[in-house]
């Protein structure tokens, strides 16, 4: 029999053990004293819920394990749910029956808080229950608490991000080397960056994720991974990135989400989210997030622009911010506290991507004769796009003209690509790409 | 009289109504409704502490101000005590006394806390009383928050950055522009970048006390600015730059907290607590922090390399930032709780500089003639510094030397720079300046 503590520890339920589980429990254990001092208790893990028994895990006593993860959450010796199994089921319900029995609970769901946030936050305020998630969204970079927290006093216009980190390391290799889009996948799966089955990461569905649970924190307003407009990498080619290359740009995947003025200038009409590739200046500081790395930027009315940075995902920098969170949960316990509340009082309408304003720069390979300009103009002018910029390359076959666009709404641009595709002075519509944090209007 | 509200508010007594202390109020009232969805009541200003009754101040309610800011602190009526009148005195007795009489406290006075933050943090401990300061360090930017609070469960080695934003600017404009301190200085002060009289920022005082508030919070211990060892930047020169720029680096005025690993590996044998101009390669992120921006690179064991980017000065970003913690201890306020507790529990002492582990770079005048670069190899081997780069260039009166070293405690590196001055090959000694951020052992 063990002495007797004089000071009752506080206990864990941890439901999942792979990559990011077993790491928490390693921190749990080699950091206990670090934890106690912080927190006031020991922390204590009190049962992992695993699919399979049967397998050997490194430095964890087996009598903890139990694969009936449900009796495990709702265990009167249990204080707080750790959840990093992901995934939308079983996740849900176990997290629902923990808040339900009073448990504070801290998750790295990004797949279920971007479906189906609406039913966990409302659990959460229903049962006066802690729900954490800062792990949920660009692995260990503080970026949810300080929206949560920190600029809850302000007003945040937009949140722009590099938010996966597979596609920054595919099109820095395409920036950096010249690589095209198959070649940089190849590599990124070689050395671990990509998953054999690419297609949540290049298609932009975990980024769209992510986005939706940005988008809800910062403008207080409901919005699911399916109210997002989403575009991938994989069409993204070798002349896309060297044309941005020419222009002093990058290309990178972004996640937007944007206040939209209303006539009284204050956001009124809804909120933009959106996820697609896009030409950056490579004098912003988003440009120079390298490798696989992922940054956040944030402008707010007050605080400016501020820009949060780091290791996106990965078993210990996840890890890290779930143990932050454990550890806020638990001192909120000792105090008999609980965290902020989710509220989403400013029900703002998620606008549709034809109503975003944008600015695209398109490049086209044209006829080799005099009044092409024109005719190319007259196609933007029909729209009403207005254009910025453009220039002339190149003659006979090698013949293009470069367009870049002032802003204006995503569907009239759509339109006058199609209208462009129609010309028969047009020989190819050679690259479009949305341009991004470039303060031309 | 006014109908009686519905739900009874948090009252607000505001120390000082300058740059900071006017937003603050100007923000609370246009943005009262917001405040109030996030908390879940009012907040309602109950007094203003000025030391001037005649001025005029827009937007006031004359009513509100009072000289008087010792009863203010302690009416009954007051929740919350937000103070951003800086300095010590009389700053730190009306914290103290509001402390004691029950109030939650957000402050913004990064003086005091460096100088005295343990009587602060002490009487906010034995009074049980919320002390919030993320205003104290870089502004707007949520960095205390996410040291205090995100990263707690982690395990913090390093927190290197450019907490001053008029060096910043200064450095940035001799490194564009390639122009000298003076002309530099004297054009951040046209711009409003710079104080008519500069000394604070440029000799790093400013940049010392913030480096003690976060070795504080880091390391858990306690630091205070006179720990810090500070050298400021007026004695860098066009030459320093140039040579920076020439080996792909940019001079920063850093300020560096890092616990030094003792035999056990394990920040054992203290931290190292510093602020100085130093050379740190162009494609670190800190490098492309340009103008006044501010930015904290952090590496923590599990979370890797984080940075926190924003503006770090000016009275909105502050505001805002005054305003996040102000919401958040109204929180606590209305669910009768309490947050984060320093807790200072790891007692490692303050190294002295000369065991602090650095690199220099060495750019010597030297006599043009044969054996040169073997006295002078000899002067490092005399001190046990070990070379990791020499280059020789100009001829005649031209020769010059350049020597970066490998890592070696500083006081064996400063005694070779006094070495080298004795020798009569070295005709002067042109530029000294510390490396930092390369990984280069």
């Amino acid at each position: 029999m063990k002495p007797t503590e004089s000071k009752p520890g506080l206990r864990v339920a941890l439901l999942g053990c792979g990559t990011v589980g077993s790491e928490v429990a390693r921190l749990m254990r080699e950091q206990a004293a670090d934890l106690e001092a912080r927190i006031g208790v020991p922390l204590e893990l009190a049962g992992i819920a695993v699919r399979r028994l049967d397998r050997r895990r490194e430095g964890i006593d087996p009598a903890l394990l139990t694969t009936d993860a449900l009796s495990l959450v709702t265990r009167d010796d249990v204080d707080i749910v750790v959840e990093v199994i992901g995934g939308i089921e079983p996740a849900r319900q176990l997290l629902l029956a923990a808040m339900k029995a009073g448990k504070a609970v801290v998750t790295a769901n990004k797949a279920l808080l971007a479906q189906d946030g609406e039913t966990v936050f409302g659990a959460a305020r229903e049962y006066g229950a802690d729900l954490y998630y800062e792990a949920a969204v660009a692995g260990a970079i503080p970026l949810l608490r300080p929206l949560r927290e920190s600029l809850v006093g302000d007003h945040v216009h937009r949140v722009l991000g590099i938010v996966n980190g597979t596609t920054n390391y595919i099109l820095d290799q395409m920036d950096t080397h010249g690589a095209g889009f198959g070649e940089a996948l190849e590599e990124a799966q070689e050395l671990g960056y990509a998953e054999a089955d690419p297609t949540a990461d290049v298609e932009g569905f975990d980024a769209a994720a992510k986005a939706a649970i940005l988008a809800q924190l910062a403008f207080h307003t409901h919005v699911t991974a399916a109210d997002v407009h989403r575009e991938g990498i994989t069409e993204v080619t070798a002349a896309d990135v060297a044309g941005a290359r020419a222009r002093g740009s990058v290309v990178k995947l972004l996640a937007i989400c944007e206040r939209v003025p209303g006539d009284d200038g204050d956001g009124g009409r809804g909120v933009s989210v959106r996820v697609y590739p896009a030409m950056i200046p490579r004098s912003h500081p988003l440009a120079s997030v390298r490798e696989a790395y992922n940054a956040v930027f944030v402008e707010a009315r007050s605080a400016g622009s501020l820009m949060f940075y780091g290791a996106g995902a990965g078993g210990a920098p996840t890890a890290s911010a779930v143990l932050g969170d454990l550890v806020a949960v638990a001192r909120n316990r000792v105090i008999g506290s609980r965290g902020p509340v989710e509220v989403t009082y400013a029900e703002l309408p998620v606008l549709p991507m034809g109503e975003t304003i944008t600015r695209y720069y398109i490049q086209l390979d044209v006829a080799d004769r005099s009044g092409v300009l024109a005719q190319v103009a007259e196609e933007f002018a029909r729209h009403d796009v207005s254009i910025q910029a453009v220039s002339q390359d190149g003659q006979g076959e090698d013949a293009q003209l470069v367009v870049v666009t002032h802003r204006a709404p995503d569907a009239a641009l759509a339109a006058t690509v199609e209208g462009l595709r129609g010309l028969d002075i047009v020989r190819r519509v050679a690259s479009v790409m949305r341009v991004e944090a470039d303060e031309t209007p």
